[in-house]
């Protein structure tokens, strides 16, 4: 039997009482305090990986975790980790948390609400008087945004497999920063903050997040146990034909790469409607023309596919669907395709979902939803480390990576009350 | 009778005299040291009006001009005119000329043609010991490309109706230079040139130019009659959806802008290969995507719409389609339509065809080929103002507005010859 059946099959007592114990107010001030890092007049926040102000943000909360009775540590990643130790050291702490950093122009709570719920949970567990048998460890994860350096989730993904940290070194960001001496800065501000070795074994992990979608608004459900992480697969499509006077060339005698590739575009969109019935999500979102004038016939364009799916076989398909349509394109000039990058679908344990669904209960008073995330989250990586689940709060409109970007507050607090109750019962054994 | 008429109607010696003495070897180096002015190592030339380089270049066809014995004026667009004169002042000229700007990255020949092809012809009237009875004009207008300050032709537009010239000095370039500020400058360059009024009154006008497109080429044909210059209708489609990550939003709660525009395009190009038998030329040449992130669904797309024919009709009748289109379109989002720019057809006099025809025959030993510009040119407003017509060599390829721009020698040539012709022919009488 593994830890969250265990969990699962006994009389959470300690749970409940940490459940109980989530304090709404506390939990919105932090909130609220988080935000000023980067807040902006328009109610968003702007707090970028590893800039002035979210190191700035990061010493704050190295504080109040330290207030909290909690021992925080570093690693080479600029993950920052705060410990509540467990009566039993010697066993693999409980993992939760989420990232520190937004968007150039986020919002308060994607990645903030779920470090600042690991915090309230330890609060919460302060105030019961509880010790737990296993040590909780909060996590906030270097740049899962990816705005500033890419690839997103550097944090979660080096600290799982950290031969990935010298690559990452080398990314740069839009000044020629690397992300490498980015990091090194970080680490040398925070001299008083041990360093941590990559990996750690954990027993479990569970990320609270806002949906960042519209599912649980439209279904009017507060709390969300997410099953696993959509598969995804990027691809450029290029199409190279001949730039030429829009007035002196023929129709007959154009390579005109926009008509070839609006073609290709309408194709794909037709061919994902009939995929609609596996869920299937195509987005065509970034287009570069070239020379992109009014009376230039485009010579060049190219264009981003992701396509995304619960069902790596619909993706898989839908691969070949693109590949065919390329290749049976037939015009005055020439197309290609590069996939530069995939990801198979995560799937979260059966048995953590169970338990988190026992917390979203208690705490909802109503059953919660299932759902499959569309966006990706550090929980994506710590699911090949140890058992993960993510618990999903509804985001307003389903806006998020936007000033705009909100939750009910209520729905805030019935989200840290489920992750109080799963992150206790499972280090309660 | 009109002048082309009379002209017609003649024996035009000293036209077969100018002709036959245009010099090859003179031409050809005259076009490639005005291309030394902004040459470029792959053969182009960047030459944008009114820059520093278009400045020494006037500068230097000033003093060539002024060899040649002409009068050289300057009017307030920093047009330049070099006349010879002729037996009867009170006549109004003949205008021939082009443009000797380029495109950021033009070629050797496009305006700089035209340009030097009149030099030439009074050169060749020099040598033929020839005084014609009207004085001739030859032109180098400013601004006829359009890309460092818009709208393009501002030279010649201004020339023939002066109220133009007010708004177009509050043109600005990527620079925020005022196009008046840099009008300025160029005039004060050149104190040693009378200013000139403009309009003046001219008996006729053709100018001389590369076809820029392939009929010629594809035609085997050398030297080509210019009938008209096509109607043009620009216009701005904007698509507003909302911009939504890729990941979480549900296919059918999408407002997704490309989804729409692709939809509208795709339509548009399939209306417009109706009308392939009437000619219509279209072009969606220019594209704004936002935010234009692969992982983000386009929350606004906007894209340029270039209808071209020599038929008006047709062209009024796209401009139908396109509003109904959108008109009918339905998604989770807004589509509008702004026109931006319009120009009914030009249509040459057929006198002024005729005799363009007898120097072009007399030239090239063979019939040369009536077609339509497709492209703008200068020609377009002077039409506005006096008898005007135009004379094309072929383009290699099609191509210009690209360092590769050529066209065969024996071509050039040719054209000049052809011009030599004509413009003696209408000066005669």
């Amino acid at each position: 039997m593994n830890l969250p059946e265990d969990a699962l099959n006994q009389t959470n007592t300690h749970a409940e009482l940490a459940q109980d114990h989530i304090n709404n107010d506390r939990l919105q001030e932090a909130i609220a305090a988080l935000a000023r890092f980067g807040g902006r007049a328009d109610g968003g926040v702007a707090r970028e990986t590893l800039t002035a102000i979210d190191l700035a943000s990061r010493r704050y909360l190295i504080e109040q975790a330290r207030a909290l009775g909690c021992e925080v540590s570093i690693d080479d990643c600029a993950n920052l980790f705060f410990r509540r130790p467990g009566n039993r050291p010697e066993l693999p702490s409980v993992l939760t948390g989420s990232h520190g950093d937004t968007q150039p122009v986020g919002g308060k709570l994607d990645g903030a609400y779920g470090v600042l719920a690991g915090l309230e949970v330890i609060a919460a567990l302060n105030d019961a008087g509880i010790t737990t048998e296993r040590a909780i460890d909060v996590v906030a994860w270097t740049n899962e945004e990816g705005s500033r350096f890419g690839p997103g989730a550097m944090g979660s993904s080096a600290y799982v497999e950290s031969s990935r940290l010298a690559q990452y070194r080398t990314a740069r960001d839009a000044d020629g920063i690397f992300f490498g001496d980015a990091l090194d800065n970080a680490l040398a501000e925070v001299t008083d903050v041990p360093r941590r070795t990559m990996p750690q074994p954990h027993a479990a992990c569970i990320e609270l997040h806002i949906e960042q979608g519209p599912v649980l608004e439209r279904a009017a459900i507060a709390l969300g146990v997410v099953t696993g992480i959509q598969s995804v697969r990027w691809f450029t499509v290029t199409c190279t034909g001949t730039a030429a006077h829009a007035g002196t060339t023929p129709m007959d005698e154009r390579g005109d790469a926009m008509a070839a590739a609006v073609g290709v575009a309408q194709q794909l969109y037709q061919q994902a409607s009939r995929e609609s019935v596996h869920q299937l999500r195509l987005t065509l979102g970034r287009w570069q023309v070239g020379p992109n004038s009014i009376n230039t016939i485009p010579g060049r364009v190219s264009f981003s596919v992701d396509m995304r799916c619960g069902d790596e076989a619909v993706v898989e398909r839908f691969e070949h669907t693109l590949r065919a349509l390329l290749h049976n394109a037939t015009w005055r000039g020439s197309m290609s395709v590069e996939r530069i990058f995939m990801r198979p679908p995560t799937r979260f344990p059966e048995s953590m979902l169970t338990l988190i669904e026992q917390g979203c209960t208690r705490a909802g008073n109503a059953a919660p939803l299932r759902l499959t995330s569309g966006a990706f989250h550090d929980a994506m990586y710590l699911a090949e480390h140890c058992p993960t689940a993510m618990i999903f709060v509804p985001s307003k409109n389903g806006i998020s990576h936007n000033a705009a970007e909100a939750t009910d507050p209520h729905d805030l607090f019935l989200g840290v009350q489920a992750l109080a109750y799963a992150v206790t019962a499972l280090a309660s054994r």
